[in-house]
């Protein structure tokens, strides 16, 4: 089952900076091979589902060894099973409605 | 790795009653044996985080086989490692607050 | 517009205990007046769009008013035209599979 | 009170295919002249509290105008009062600690 997620993890207890815990999960995402594009509010990452899972979980994991005691993530989370969409083919269609509409 | 999360799985494609698919998942949560709540915007489970991200999946995968073409699911999920909390605590500790304000 | 939506707010920088702001929401949505359930990650509330929303904001300027720097909260939110809705009606309506399925 | 936000409109009711009540949200989001960046999950707005609100409200009623008789939406939504930070400026800092790590 292919995923597209978007994943948005946020350390408490940390301080008002969580930026060396989102750059150590953007460490974790890169290190797996899938891809992905980080935004101002999250990452977008998809591949393989359990993959994927593993890559949420090793970034809870990083974030409390960094010394996080809490973490509350929001992920969405896309599967379909009609045809094959990459993350670009989802901003493609939008924007070619865009254009033409 | 202890884990709450408030899950809520919405199949696309099938119209714009969803109950039955949302039935199909909380039959899954209730094999699986974790605790959990359902509330209006989703369900509270919690648990180890594989037996609880399986539940995840299967959810996925009823959904699909139940004809779904495509699924956006929203999770919200925690983890903290100062203590432990169970989702009834979390609750409680607001409660209590509201009392005693 | 009627809308249902799920609210949990995060303050951030205010260290790993976070229910005395939680608390202070609640006290925000109760003095609305707006049906409301609190759940372990969250608090489903419904009403008119803009009755709704401006409990969110108030949240959000009450928060920060109790010293929280930095606030990330995540809403779903559901509105139909088809029919009306309320919270209530959502649960009863997966029970009612969930016993004849 | 500034506000950077996640919108993600789903529709439903309309069939497994959503671009075009996408492509129309981002119509209304573009009118609006706030500072927008698309990605495959979502899109980022910022701007005054009010007017990001108001083009969450709109969205919804643009869609329910297409004939979607359901929508169901997640928005993720930050505020912070100790410094200004732009959407730019949360990936910048975190690009920074990714080449200084």
């Amino acid at each position: 089952m292919h995923v597209i997620i978007d994943l948005c993890v946020v350390p408490l207890g940390m301080g008002v900076s969580v930026s060396p815990q989102i750059a150590a999960c953007q460490r974790v995402i890169e290190a797996s091979g899938l891809d992905h594009h980080m935004h101002a509010y999250g990452t977008n990452i998809e591949g393989p589902w359990d993959e994927v899972m593993a890559v949420v979980k090793r970034c809870h994991e990083v974030v409390h060894e960094m010394g996080a005691p809490r973490i509350t993530t929001t992920i969405k989370l896309g599967t379909r099973t009609d045809r094959e969409q990459s993350m670009a083919d989802k901003v493609t269609s939008v924007e070619t409605k865009l254009r033409n509409g």
